[in-house]
């Protein structure tokens, strides 16, 4: 990655984050930050060598559909080899199943390479790694050696189903069936086994050849004797429904199981990883296996939702630092027009380059301040992960709480603002940004899938405003907004924040007070109506808050060197200044209960 | 255009803009609302049958370089030819030269269906309208009869050659150079004769077979005789370069002129014109005829840009409209999900659509609050255009300092905003969106050109607060204010409208303060660098006040259908709640004199 990027990963876990304390902890003790480093200079490495040569080929070669499965471009395999051979999959699990035992924390650090060099590309391993993981919490020991080892070995890849095409963000709806396999259901080792019957949709990397098998996640409804389930979310249950079925001996039958692919879907942008739309049962019935007991399903998926939603808000973040970097080397060198004041013919014997501009600048910082205040809430969100799996009690129980309420940030915030990022991007290059000469575009139409996928920007805004603030009588609203505190009485011991401290002070009062509104019976619609620009405002609270932190950390570290930490500072001065003051404007809409939306009918559009 | 688009555009002109007044100005005396109408119904048959089909097409097939020409898909230019067949390009010109003599509202009325239908090709009538506008107004009589009465007959197809590979944002850098043609120069009939060299970047419609000839207009500079050229944009000639050189009796040399493509650009959007980079004078030098005199070319190039900026503005409009109608469309079928308290077996038999979720409601509400918005102000430019050119002398004076002042917002406003119409439209789908099954993810694509073409965004910023406001010392902002206090104090006598009429005038206070502090000297530098913040608050205040006086205009009507007023009442509540209150976080930013982005060095990024 290019310029301070690497530099400031670093400094974010280790100076502001403090991981290595993480190394105290038993699962951990073997590391230190000379293993952690080594994990991202490898990451690195392959991300750069192998992945980013190949970022623009596959947007240019989308998958192709030819005779049932999917043609990849010379390179993907090769590239996705790289990465599981260097033992990413299986880095957060335990040695004896071949892991590395890193935290999450690290874990994600190494990802941010591949999400900045391709996202798409790295969607497979992502994919791959949330239903490995998922298997490993919740699968039997055969479940785990079947489907999930060769998984963290990379032999297998994963996929998600879990949409169809008449349930998408209404999960609850899923048509699909899965019925007991006669005597099968109870004699094979595998677990409880199934006939499933149906189509999903939206299926990322459900076809290629990559890997020997391909190990679907699939959510089913099971039909009682007169052929009915339970309706809504609650009648859901998981299966995991392989391409090729195990043999006894461990191999692989080399009949396929019956899972066919019926189409592609032609995206605008992440085109590296072939989405799809796939058909279960079409002869007769896909085996599958349950995975925990019947209902269970959408728990359990959630289990593995929420990471996967601070990951495609680290995703969104790495595009929108990749946007940065290439708009930043590009105004650095390209030269146009004059400074004010620049009259005589010696000043304008050389045009300005482009970061003289102050126009220029402002959209330089803007970027720098969104994509490094993204990292800085993903990695703190990845850094709760790691206590709710390995800190002592009391602690891990205030990093759940706190992880539930941040989630939808973690998801939303990047995906929205980091789109803003790259289209600013664009604009800093002008003509050249608008040609596929240069990544920016591409960035851009990658990252415009980030508010769609994983729960839709409204889902999100539902789940934060419907549930997570209510969440145990509000205790990890109350929980986040005393963690704010802190950050500005810290603030306000100091000449230099103690500004920027009661600035947030303020736009956190006004959050508090409309949170509790919110939940009072009378406003409840009009919460449901509000949810977005709460969100938004939410989140820019939030990051307003991580950003004072990474800057009292900058400014507090002696080793730092100056343009670093200036930069730091003044990143944060411009969200204070350019960003958190937007949110009168989201909070205004629930302070004074507007009803335009709520009113609105049908006939009037 | 489906829903309300039609009845909306003739409501805005004709109650609203009350257009048929023109008709009482000689120019227009053989027009009324039917003749109007009857122009409209053509244009909007033409766009639906012959545009329409093609703008996929022309996305997935882009413009091919084939020896030394651009292929282009077929229909093409059966669609074109079915546009100018129909008189549309001459429009607006003297029945004397084939034209209609039709005000300019209805001319940019008439195109608004082809920008809606394909942004792309109506590319190309739009360029050739502006060329051949250009040499009607400042071209010699044999010029015109050469070069733009073949264009407004639809025979000959027109460009604007401006930016070069080094000169783009700053066209006083030109290196394109024009020398005297020996005894040529003074003895051609099509004017003073040069020979041109250089190379011209980001042409569009350059090449093509899709008519007899294609008319370059092309900015250079002409040596002196020492070599030296004069600096800046004041050196800037006007030049006359056809691909076909015109023979004595009016036909064609089958010889080219040494006017050769050199490349293609490939776009991510806008892709149904090619853009190229087009190399002149490779042999010799390109045949070129002066228009004007010699250092004048920018001032004649300008008559045409500003209303091409406003045209810019309209093809914006109409990409955000087109995503709001296929957005509405699709949430009034799509079901997905339930409404809060829906509980029992009854009701979740069948989901709900997506227009009735309160999320989806906003959506599709911020999209007509944008779109519409839009609309009126690129048609309340339109109609300050045709003040310009014929109302008395008075009210043409004042229709033209406003129109200086409109223009950047005319063309920032729909660019920046309508793109993120664009984007909800977008999210209204969902992972369809996101797919080329449907049009809006291309309608996002073409959008994001809007800031950067004919002046990027920050180009706009600078016109509007280095410049614009301070025409005449200040008396364009004044004589604007003024109209705008108008439309308060009709506002404070209504029960209905008197709140939004003091809300306007709270940030109409402030922006004029701001306005007049940025004008002092100790200012001049911040004012730079927060142009863009300082128009994005002008912009909205200027929508705002275009919204109030809409919905007034359509309560008063009594012809008008009673959803069609509350869908306008709706709008305008939406951009007053929702939009208005941005503008104190923009303005915040001036009043505060924030130094963050005037201060950021560098090494800091």
């Amino acid at each position: 990655m290019g310029g301070n990027v690497r530099q400031t990963l670093e400094f974010m876990m280790y100076d502001w984050l403090q991981i290595e304390d993480l190394c105290r902890r038993e699962r951990y003790a073997m590391h230190n930050r000379e293993t952690f480093n080594s994990v991202l200079d490898v990451s690195e490495k392959i991300a750069q060598e192998q992945f980013a040569p190949l970022n623009r080929l596959t947007d240019a070669q989308e998958p192709e559909y030819v005779d049932g499965s999917v043609r990849l471009p010379d390179g993907v395999a090769q590239a996705l080899r790289a990465y599981t051979d260097a033992g990413l999959l299986a880095a957060g699990h335990d040695e004896q199943v071949g892991g590395m035992q890193l935290p999450y924390v690290i874990d994600m650090a190494a990802n941010t390479f591949f999400a900045y060099s391709s996202i798409s590309l790295s969607a497979f391993p992502m994919l791959t790694y949330a239903n490995a993981n998922l298997i490993m919490a919740h699968g039997t020991e055969s479940q785990k050696k079947a489907f999930a080892i060769p998984q963290l070995e990379g032999r297998y890849f994963g996929t998600m189903c879990l949409s169809e095409p008449a349930a998408g963000s209404s999960l609850g709806n899923i048509a699909t069936r899965a019925a007991p396999d006669g005597s099968a259901y109870e004699q094979d080792v595998l677990g409880p086994r199934y006939k499933i019957k149906g189509s999903k949709m939206w299926i990322s990397g459900a076809e290629h050849e990559l890997t020997e098998n391909i190990v679907h996640l699939v959510l089913a409804k099971i039909p009682d004797d007169q052929g009915n389930v339970i309706a809504g979310p609650k009648g859901i249950s998981l299966f995991v429904v392989p391409k090729f079925l195990p043999c006894a001996d461990g191999g692989l039958n080399a009949e396929r199981n019956d899972v066919v692919l019926t189409g592609l879907n032609h995206k605008l942008g992440y085109r590296g990883i072939p989405n799809t739309l796939l058909s279960f049962g079409d002869n007769g019935g896909a085996v599958g296996y349950r995975i925990g007991e019947p209902g269970q399903g959408l728990a359990l998926m959630f289990h593995m939702m929420n990471e996967a939603r601070v990951n495609v808000g680290m995703g969104a973040t790495m595009l929108g630092y990749a946007g940065y970097q290439v708009s930043l080397d590009y105004a650095r060198e390209r030269r146009q027009g004059y400074l004010r004041g620049t009259k005589s013919d010696a000043q304008r014997h050389q045009q300005a380059r482009l970061i003289e501009h102050p126009d220029v600048k402002r959209m330089l910082l803007a970027q720098k301040a969104i994509s490094e205040g993204a990292l800085a809430l993903v990695l703190y969100c990845a850094r709760l992960i790691d206590d709710k799996r390995t800190a002592g009690a009391e602690q891990r129980a205030r990093a759940e709480l706190l992880l539930e309420l941040l989630t939808p940030i973690a998801k939303s915030w990047p995906s929205e603002w980091c789109l803003e990022a790259n289209s600013l991007a664009i604009q800093v290059l002008g003509g050249a940004g608008y040609t596929r000469d240069f990544p920016v575009e591409q960035f851009w139409r990658d990252n415009r899938l980030n508010m769609i996928h994983e729960g839709t920007h409204g889902i999100q805004a539902l789940d934060l405003l419907g549930r997570k603030v209510r969440l145990q009588d509000g205790a990890a609203f109350d929980l986040w907004a005393e963690q704010v505190r802190q950050t500005i009485g810290l603030a306000s011991e100091s000449e230099e924040f103690s500004a920027y401290g009661a600035q947030l002070a303020k736009h956190l009062h006004t959050l508090s007070a409309l949170t509790r509104q919110s939940q009072q019976p009378e406003y409840e619609d009009l919460s449901v109506a509000h949810a977005t620009p709460y969100m938004q405002a939410f989140g820019h609270v939030v990051i307003a808050w991580l950003w004072l932190q990474v800057a009292m950390a900058a400014k507090q570290d002696s080793h730092l060197d100056s343009a670093f930490v200036a930069g730091k500072f003044a990143a944060m001065q411009y969200f204070f200044a350019y960003e958190l003051e937007r949110v009168p404007a989201w909070l205004g809409l629930l302070e004074k209960a507007d009803q335009t939306v709520l009113s609105m009918q049908e006939a009037w559009y």
